[in-house]
C-alpha cells in the first residue's frame, strides 16, 4: 500500500477492507494474531479491528488491535515543560520497544515537539500516537487563542509527519459542562480540560465535533487511525460511570459512524479511575454504544489511594477491561499523579501491563496464549533456572533477584533455592511423589 | 475470655458465640468492622468468620476473616536454612505491622525455629499463623520418619505457644495421587508434597486425616483456628481447576463440618495459580463445598510468566478472588519462585495485596471503603500535596516520587507537578472550568 499512485485523498485499511481488499498490512497481522488473513479483512471493514499505519511513517510493523486480536498495551512518553530532554526520550521509546509496548503515544507538550516527534517516528517500527492539541496549545498564548483552524492545520502537520493514531476530543459538548461541574474531580483529561475552558470562555460547541469532517479527510488521505478522546473520564472513583461520562461516550459513538462512513479508522478511549465492579459494565456499554469499535482504555485505576503503586492499582483494573472485551491498554506507571515518569517508570509501567494483558489472553482462550506460561513452567519445574529466567517477561530482574542469594553458576541447576531450601523444596519432593504416583496408578 | 477458669477443654470464641454470649473479641471486631456485635457473634457460630486469637497469645488486637468483613491480607515471613536470621525476620514483622498486614505467618524452616516464634509471637499484635509440619520435618532425619505422634505432639506445642492459626494440609489422601502423576508441576504445596512422599512411602492415608479428631481436641483447647491447607494446589496455570484440587477441596468441607461439632475455627485454603476466568468458579465451588467456611487463598497468580513481578500477577488475581467472595488474601512478593523474600519484597508485597483486598472492599460497597478514595482525590484535586502523601497506603514513597523533580517546599501547594508543568495541569484548568460551568447551570 505504499505505491505513489495510492497516494490519493483515500488511502486507508478500512477503504481496501469494505471492498475485500487483504493488504500487505492487513496479511502481517493476520500471521501475527495466527487469524485468516480474510477475517483480519472482514473486522477492518467492519471496524472492529484498525491497523493503525500512517502512509506516511516508513518502517512500521502493522498491528492490529480489536476485540479478535491479542490485547495490546500502549506506553506514554514524551516531555513537559517542567522536564525535558530528547535523548531521554528516545530511550523511553527504545525500552518500550524491548519490554513489548505495541504502540507508544508522543505526549510532549514543552521543548521542541515537532523535532522530538520526528526523532521518534522515525525511529519507531511500532505504531506511533498523539494528542494534537497539546502542540496546538503550545503554539499560542492562552486557550482562548486556539482556533478551528490552528487545530486541523496541527492536526494535518502531524499527519504528513507519519503519525499513526491522535487522540481526537471530539465529543467532550458544551450542554454537558454543567453535569461537570458538579464533580469531585472536574476534568481530568488534559485535552478535555483545555476544551472545555475553551466553550465556556467562547460560548461556542467544540471546535474538534464542529469540524469534524475536516479532520476525517486529513484521517482518510495519510490513514490516520481516530482515537476518539474521552475528555470527560473520570479522575477518581467518585467520578466514575456518571451522566458526563456516559453523554460523552454516546457522542463518540455517533462519531464512529461519521467516520467509518468516510473509512477511517476509529478506536473510541475509555477511563480511567473506575470501580472494579464497574469495568465490565463500562465495557460492555462501550461495545454497545460504539458498535463495536476498539476500546482503548486507561488503566482503569480501581482505588485511588496508591499513588507510587498505580501501575499496579491500574493493572488490575486493565486485567478485568481487557477480559471484558478492551482491545488496547494505555499503561499507567508508579509516577502517575506524581511526576514525569522516568526510564525505570516507562518499565515497570508496561512489565505490569503485558502481565494484564497476557493474562487476559490466557483468560479469554485466545490463541496460543497459553503456551508460553506452560514452558515457564516445565521449566520451572525441571530446575532449569536460566529457561526460566528467558521466557520471563524481564530476564534480567527474575536473574538478577535469584542471583541475590544464590549467585553462584552451579546453583543455575540447582534443584532448589534460598525460598525454601533443599529439604523443603516442594518440586524436588513432588518428582519422588509423581514417579511413585505413576506406580500407583498402575497397581 | 482471658480467665484462668475458662481454660478448660474448649475455649473457642466459636463455642462461646453457639451459646450466644459476644466476647470482648467479638465486640472489637464489630468496632473495626462497623458491624453489630450481634451480627459478629452470628457470622462466628455459623462459621462464616473466625477470630483467629489462641487464648496464649496476650497481646493480640483480634480480627474477624469472613466475607461480611473488611478484606484481609496475611504476610508471610520466616527463614529458610539457605538464609536464617532472627532479627531480620523480626523486621519484616514490624514491617508487615506498619504496612498494614492483617495476619502473619512465620513459615520458617531453618535455624532456631522456637525461639524465631517465640519472639514473633511475643512482638505481634496480629495473628500469628504456621505450618506446624515444617518444624516436625526440622526434627526427623527423613520424610519418612514423621509419624502420628510427632505431627500432633508439635502442633500441640505450637498451640502452647500461642499460634492463633495453622496450616493444617489434612485434604491431601492417597487416592489423589493417581491423579497428580499427570500434573505439569506435581504438588507445589510443599506441606502437601511431604505428605505426598510420606502416604506412597508408607501406603497408608495422611496422619493430619486420620488423626484430625486429636487435632480438634488441641484446637478447641487453645482455640486455634484450624486454615485447612491446600496440598494440591496448583503450581501452574495448566494444572489449575483440576481433579485432583478438587478432590481434596471435597474433603475439607467434611473436615470442616467435623471441627464445626466440636466447636473448632476453620478456614480454607485456595490456590495459587488460576487464569483469570476461573478465579470466580473457584470461589463459588469452595463457598459451597465448604459450606461458607472463609477463604484464605493465595494470590491467585494469572500468569506464569513474570517471575520478578508475582506481587502484581497475584494482586490481580487477588482482587478478583476478594471481589468473588474470598475473606482473605495471602500475599505473594516479587521474590516469588526465585528467593527467600527481603524486607523489600515483604513491603511490596504488603502494598500490592492492600491493593487488591481494597480495592475488592471498594468494588464491593463494604461500609466506608470508598471513603479514603474520596478524601485523597479530594486533596489531588486541590493540590494539597502533604495531605495526598499522608493519606497514600506508602507516603514515604509517594512523596520521594514527587521529590525526585521538584524537591523545594514551595512546590508542595504548587498547582501542578512535572508530569504536565503549569499550562497543561488538567486540575488547574478544571477548577475554571467547574466555576464557569456552574455559572452556565443557572443560566
Amino acid at each position: 500500500m505504499r505505491d505513489d499512485k495510492l497516494r490519493n485523498d483515500v488511502n486507508t485499511q478500512m477503504y481496501y477492507a469494505k471492498q475485500g481488499i487483504i493488504t500487505p498490512e492487513m496479511e502481517a497481522v493476520a500471521e501475527s494474531e495466527y487469524l485468516e488473513p480474510s477475517f483480519v479483512c472482514n473486522e477492518v471493514a467492519i471496524g472492529r479491528m484498525v491497523i493503525p499505519a500512517n502512509i506516511n511513517h516508513k518502517n512500521i510493523s502493522p498491528i492490529g488491535i480489536g476485540i479478535n486480536a491479542r490485547t495490546k498495551i500502549n506506553s506514554n512518553i514524551g516531555n513537559s515543560s517542567v522536564s525535558s530532554n530528547i535523548e531521554s526520550e528516545l530511550e523511553k521509546l527504545y525500552a518500550s520497544i524491548k519490554y513489548g509496548a505495541d504502540t507508544v503515544m508522543d505526549l510532549s507538550t514543552g521543548g521542541d515537539i515537532d523535532l522530538i516527534r520526528q526523532k521518534i517516528i522515525d525511529a519507531s517500527t511500532i505504531p506511533i500516537g498523539t494528542v494534537p492539541i497539546y502542540q496546538a496549545l503550545e503554539g499560542v498564548e492562552s486557550i482562548e487563542d486556539l482556533t478551528e483552524d490552528i487545530l486541523i492545520d496541527m492536526i494535518e502537520h502531524q499527519a504528513k509527519q507519519g503519525v499513526d493514531y491522535m487522540t481526537i476530543h471530539a465529543g467532550i459538548l458544551l450542554h454537558m459542562m454543567p453535569i461537570v461541574s458538579k464533580r469531585l474531580m472536574g476534568v481530568v483529561s488534559r485535552g478535555g480540560a483545555i476544551l472545555a475552558q475553551w466553550m465556556l470562555h467562547h460560548h461556542k460547541d467544540n471546535p474538534l465535533y464542529t469540524a469534524f469532517d475536516r479532520i476525517l479527510d486529513i484521517a482518510r488521505k495519510y490513514d490516520v487511525t481516530l482515537s476518539l478522546g474521552d475528555g470527560l473520564r473520570p479522575g477518581c472513583l467518585a467520578d466514575a460511570s456518571d451522566a458526563a461520562q456516559f453523554a460523552e461516550l454516546k457522542v463518540l459513538g455517533e462519531l464512529t459512524k461519521m467516520a467509518w462512513a468516510k473509512d477511517v479508522q476509529v478506536m473510541i478511549e475509555g477511563p480511567g479511575h473506575v470501580p472494579f465492579d464497574q469495568i465490565e459494565m463500562n465495557v460492555k456499554k462501550q461495545i454497545e454504544w460504539c458498535h463495536e469499535a476498539p476500546f482503548y482504555v486507561l488503566g482503569p485505576l480501581v482505588t485511588d489511594i496508591a499513588p507510587g503503586y498505580d501501575h499496579i492499582t491500574s493493572a488490575i483494573g486493565a486485567t478485568m477491561a481487557a477480559y471484558s472485551g478492551a482491545a488496547m491498554l494505555c499503561y499507567v506507571t508508579p509516577k502517575e499523579h506524581l511526576g514525569l515518569p522516568d526510564l525505570n517508570d516507562v518499565k515497570e509501567g508496561i512489565i505490569a501491563f503485558k502481565i494484564a494483558a497476557h493474562a487476559a489472553d490466557v483468560a479469554r482462550h485466545r490463541p496460543k496464549a497459553r503456551e508460553r506460561d506452560d514452558s515457564l513452567s516445565r521449566a520451572r519445574y525441571e530446575f532449569d533456572w536460566n529457561k526460566q529466567f528467558e521466557l520471563s517477561l524481564d530476564p534480567e530482574k527474575a536473574k538478577a533477584m535469584h542471583d541475590e542469594t544464590l549467585p553462584q553458576e552451579v546453583f543455575k541447576e540447582a534443584e532448589f533455592c534460598s525460598m525454601c531450601g533443599p529439604k523443603f523444596c516442594a518440586y524436588k519432593i513432588s518428582k519422588n511423589v509423581q514417579e511413585m504416583g505413576s506406580t500407583e496408578d498402575n497397581k
